[in-house]
């Protein structure tokens, strides 16, 4: 019996958790063959090698396509992304799949997206719809614009599609395969006991059954320039907080290289902080970190999705996630430390309730059921 | 006093029609330096080199862009897209102009979109919010997705457009400087007398003050495979008609080379057919052309862009413009060698006036007074 | 029992001749997994699908892979070779071939030999040692210098790359499989009767068992920007002998485009001239071609390797085979009409016997037992 | 009066020092105008940026090319020089220098020496003819075949390339013009007092007026999979001599990641360690601390040469300098604890005297008078 290929790409880390209960999924089912293709990012040990935590959960990787031009400058996120258009045509090329699913809103992903519908290969977008900002808004509208099928988060993102005439028959709520993992942790709930144990990172070693920050802050493509002054701002108000602070390693995009100087001058100049580096946490560990914790800081999209579910206060800082739909939990705020500083004292005092804004933990089963009834269009 | 530098990016002949009058406006303009870029397909002398036509006109060529991989397969359009992205980040660094303009839906024209907007470079997109096949499609609403500013030819292109969440105050209903060019050849009617001495084709020559088709059809990206097929049902219809006419070569996209061979074959088996091949033709003399024609045949926008200007009667074939806005200069058939010559016959008979439709004539103009008032954004 | 598996490399229509006899070899042994990859112009039909006469020649191919890009400049060998850089890359780490064969020197399989040699994938090049005009003599020189075996037509080859400080034990004297295709021939020997029937080409029909020249003109890379004066030349020799000619289209280098405007514009201007052109002959039809006519006219190595074997005379205009090693059947002229004509008449009271200074006729036997006994290195 | 223009170019922070006095000659001469290009990991702060300290020396940087993809495999340095292939041939149209120069041996040089070449641009090869190891002998000497010119270290280079059929007249013997730096320190003997409070590294401080140790060892391509083991060695018997090390960063190839992993682990295991490690020092701070040094440790060539110009012992580690022409200064020894820590033992009591095999210290001057020389042949 004639099985269907399905290639589902990842680009970065953070995309594998979007996916993962639907890798799940796919993986069990018969009827299917799923070509795993690990790129970018995903694949360097410097932001926390996706392929290692994918590989521990049992996947096989069909391919690795490496595209990043080292550099720290916007005009080689399009050369990258151009190098990843004209490997992603070889691969798909080669491995001929039926559909291919591309992942939300990243750089790179447009180039999935431009190699599957120039070689009239069905595309299915994950999380169109959604509103964050700018470059990242316009990728992914961009993607919902080549994709021929799209699962989305809610009805509120499917509304956007279809005004923006997509035809509705097309387009399928799903929630977000991330709201499964957190829905599993919120099951399991369990202090991170083991985080120092697990991970390797820089800084003091404190008591994780104490009050705790998380901080994940990117640098923002367009504010190019901004990147070392405004994580200066979250690095001087975790520390006036005086409260243990976790913090995550952020993406590989123009700017990664200033917050880095930034850090590493915050951490000279303050030797006694309080903050510990990771690069890299699993994520089901991250997000027992989130649910543990005081609140997540910075302007990661987990503050804004996966912490809505689990009822975690975000201070969502700058503009990177200011227009995404969001619940109760999140505190919006401005690169300015006195105002992070503020928000870290409101949260301290909100008490949030699980919201299925981004999917009911059931998402992964429901794409595959989605995926299967488009079977013979493919 | 300082200039603001502006990037035009022609990616193929048809596309400097597109533009020619807005150039024209832009070189005018004392307070503007124009940084005319001109690549891919528009740079073949096989697909009739628009350079030497854009040269005679005036206009001096800031760059030279050469990124199409020879072969006639899907997977190379996603490849010499990716190439046209390494490249015009290259170039766009290098000239660093304060906005770029991008020109409809061209497959290759995602990649100046995404250079562009990677780089924080303001995007004027033009001939958003219109409708027209699939692949295109796709393209034309990614690069709205990508541009910050958008020129469009009406009304209902701008309601499109809003729908889609686009700020309204960031669209500019400016027609189709194509129109521009329509206009003044209605102004200055004139059989195209000289047309086989100004033009070598193959094919026999005929006494163009009598009845004459003109054909211009492209291959339909997704329907690869099908060109071939689809060209011979043209190829028949116009033979069956025994009427004169002009055909014009097809835009370098798969299937080009399947047209080519449909159109041997059938030379070779009807030497006795009464059609006349050209690779190209200068813009206004096409449009002179098609003025005192019995009708335009094939799939081309300007049957019904400019055709509808000039009130010249169209019969669109297949798929690739259906869905695009039209006036009642159009005639929609199948792939089908009867109803094309039905259509024919009809076309005959219609008696078209001049619709605005896609611009009044002054798009030049009124595309320079808008960006104008952009200045200041930039 | 474990097989070894072999790459061999064909970028162009030309070097399946010099390889053709080696790849049967391969293809018959058991212990030998051939992993053919047609690549660049052997793939297109506008230099004769090399692909058609291949796998009609019973060969699976594994990869075909395009890099070459559109347009005619001296900029574009160096990018086009770059993205076959990319794509061999991309394509020996998939196949992970045990060795990989590189013929000879055009511009291009310099990539194959920097693919290979930097993935440390034992490279095999054929036809090292030997000398001709510029660019080809710098690409292979550098080909020998990448390699790490060399499988070289004489003794003479052999001892250049000993010069050249490269091991004796790692060059073996094989001579040149085409040699085994002109053997063939020879022991065949059979006037083209059919050559009209089985190609079709452009210009006059002659009865090809009269007398008759061959031309087969490359444009010169560095004489770039000549190629138009140069081609003029040679047309107006044969013109002027009036003797019946078949005529070779160029390979796809910089200056293509000049000789097709040359050739063009002769045929306008001398309606009555004699010469039929084609497109691409098979190379045994070819071989047998020139086994019959009086003598072959250009600059192509056929003139010095093939005839010399066959015992044909051989005009060879300019620099680009100037240096090549050659026996008692080249007369060497300039691009200069009365010296080639004058050559002509020479060419004619020439009587030459076959010389094996390019191989014996058994090349491809001794590649096979060569590269076996090389198997426990690789 | 026209100018000749002059591309360098610099694809690595050591290549700088192969240049510089070179470089300095060409911008003081009025008749040139230099095109300095930084490239590759010359650009990466990573590596040390080598840009920062151009420019602290007064040169202009008139482009900067990126093209290095991230990730840690052989198949990866392909596509990178395929990539550098396509950037380099876009900027050499662009700039259209009369002549360019490269530098030597590095993998990435080959893209330089194909672009220059395939344009016909004079190439002119510095470091051609000598013997090093593996790879960099192969794209050293391929560089060569590619190159019109040839500026060589001594006699026994210049031999060699006549050897391999290069015309003796494109021979100059030069020097290498990091020699003319070493005179200069010479010259300027003074102990690297201020190291530590210039330059920021990690490890302990320690009196560098003291006895103390450099190394510098780089992962060797074709040895990828060893490259930890083989540090491993080394830093064993460092640490086993107890006497104080100066440690610098290696090169970006493949392997460097495994180099950076076996450091790493030392470093924690061994906390008592008296190594201090430094991403990268200026050339002329580098020359002085090895002239005070007890002697250099590792596999770069600074020890084959500069060292034999300063007098300093170097104990040569592998098979990567191992073929290289080298003065009485060297010890060589295996990937071998033992072996390296006895000659670290012979080093001590050594005592060196200068020699100019690989230049007198007037190198940059030299190489002007026959570039201007070789003006009229541009």
């Amino acid at each position: 019996m004639a099985n269907i290929k399905i290639s589902v790409v990842i680009t970065a880390r953070p995309s594998y958790s979007r996916i993962k209960s639907f890798l799940k999924s796919l993986k069990k089912d018969h009827g299917i063959e799923l070509q795993l293709i690990v790129a970018g990012s995903a694949l360097l040990s410097k932001y926390g090698s996706a392929t290692e935590v994918i590989e521990k959960d049992g996947f096989d990787i069909t391919e690795k396509i490496h595209f990043l031009i080292e550099g720290n400058q916007p005009s080689l996120m399009g050369k990258s992304t151009g190098l990843a258009l004209i490997e992603f045509s070889t691969i798909f090329k080669k491995i001929n799949p039926d559909a291919i699913i591309v992942i939300a809103d990243r750089y790179e992903t447009i180039a999935v997206s431009i190699a599957a519908s120039y070689q009239n290969i069905p595309l299915i977008h994950l999380q169109g719809g959604e509103i964050s900002g700018n470059i990242d808004n316009k990728v992914r509208n961009a993607n919902s614009s080549l994709a021929d099928y799209h699962f989305v988060s809610n009805q509120v993102a499917k509304k956007r599609l279809t005004n923006r005439g997509i035809e509705p028959e097309t387009i399928f709520i799903t929630g977000c395969p991330s709201i499964d993992i957190a829905k599993e942790v919120l099951l399991n709930s369990k202090p991170p006991l083991s985080l120092f144990h697990d991970y390797t990172g820089v800084g003091p070693i404190f008591d994780i059954t104490e009050s705790y920050l998380v901080v994940l802050q990117h640098p923002v493509t367009n504010e190019y320039g901004e990147a070392k002054t405004q994580i200066e701002q979250t690095l001087e108000a975790v520390y006036k907080s005086g409260i243990n602070a976790v913090w995550l390693w952020p993406n590989p995009d123009a700017g990664t290289d200033q917050i880095s100087a930034g850090i590493r001058h915050f951490r000279e100049m303050n030797p006694d902080n309080k903050i510990h580096f990771f690069k890299n946490i699993e994520p089901s560990d991250f997000l027992q970190l989130l649910l543990h914790s005081k609140c997540i800081i910075g302007n990661s999209s987990v503050g804004i999705r996966e912490c809505s579910f689990l009822g975690v206060p975000a201070i969502n800082i700058g503009s990177r996630q200011k227009l995404r739909d969001h619940s109760i939990n999140v505190i919006h705020v401005d690169y300015d430390k006195n105002e992070i500083y503020e928000a870290i004292q409101q949260a301290d005092s909100m008490k949030i309730n699980s919201n299925s804004l981004y999917g009911n933990g059931h998402s992964g089963e429901m794409m595959l059921k989605y995926l299967k009834s488009l079977k013979q269009k493919f």
